[in-house]
């Protein structure tokens, strides 16, 4: 099997949680697994200088519309959240710690985690950014919250964030989602046709 | 027939410049011509916050290689032009004479001149900033240069811009291109496959 894609995406991005319910199949039909990665733009945008996407005039009015209208597109549930956006420090850490410490359960619930995670925020309006919400879904999914809890306050699963952050900014991710295929970069849910164009081809 | 898509662009932009290349063919299948608005992204940008995309840091490099790969992947000409990006009030302008005062050709020049300009600018590195430039393409298409030079100094064809930059603004553009399709936006080069769904679907 060929190299897995790096999905990275930020619990808060709309165009992240769109992304999400599509890679999967798209991988798969090219014989490929998802290496998930969640950061925090917020990270990301002290390097870039960017601001969120709804405080910019016009842009973010645009998409707000775009949100709806690509969700409504491909049939995924969708409905614009509040507070939007929101930190997801704690869900970014609880899914790191399910990705490779969670021991309850045969094969990872860190994939299920993050679709429940994406789905409370944009399908049932649970802030994602509150840590009692975090573990209620971390519970929900099957994982153990009190392990989880005590493990997100260690310094091993801060600096697990952290590095994911920074080395998401020395792969030049900016937005979310990018998508590596190999050392390819794409950016946005917008570029999943050109990902299966990309893999069908194998390059360019 | 339906109503003109309305194709708003900067010349400066290579997205711009790539889908100038491909919007027509999108709009004849679906029975549409195309009003072209070229504008300037400088007075967008004063509204908006934002800066030349080239200047953001990670955004910027990933841009740069965007351009060459999506060229390629549509088997499109392009070379990355130097200096860039150039300043193009007087080429939008010289656009607005074609469209609306030229008088020399049976049908309007102003769609090849565009064209012309966009391939200069894209495949030849010519410097589309320049006034000399500008009237040199424009006698290459047929139009009659010293009119074009004349009538772009006089107050109308500024107020033409000036009104373009203005409506654009007052419709939400933001970027370049930016199309509307009725009253519906759909921003970047990369949404002429939902354009095409939109249009076949007559909206969702």
């Amino acid at each position: 099997m060929s190299k897995p894609i790096d999905f990275y995406f930020d619990f808060s991005s709309p165009y992240g949680y769109l992304a999400s319910t599509q890679i999967e199949a798209l991988a798969a039909k090219h014989n490929r697994a998802i290496n998930w990665h969640p950061i925090l733009l917020g990270a990301v945008f002290k390097v870039t200088g960017s601001q969120p996407l709804l405080s910019y005039p016009l842009k973010g009015d645009y998409a707000e519309h775009d949100f709806n209208r690509t969700a409504r597109e491909k049939n995924i549930p969708y409905s614009m959240p509040d507070p939007f956006p929101v930190g997801t420090v704690a869900l970014c850490r609880a899914t790191y710690w399910a990705m490779e410490h969670d021991k309850s359960a045969v094969s990872s619930l860190a994939v299920p985690l993050i679709h429940a995670a994406y789905s409370a925020y944009y399908t049932n309006n649970r802030n994602i950014g509150e840590p009692e919400t975090v573990m209620e879904i971390v519970k929900e999914v099957g994982l153990d919250a009190d392990a989880c809890a005590a493990a997100c306050g260690t310094p091993e699963i801060k600096d697990r964030l952290r590095a994911a952050n920074d080395t998401a900014i020395e792969r030049g991710v900016f937005g979310s989602p990018m998508i590596f295929v190999d050392d390819e970069p794409f950016w946005g849910s917008d570029r999943l046709t050109q990902i299966d164009t990309w893999l069908e081809r194998g390059g360019w």
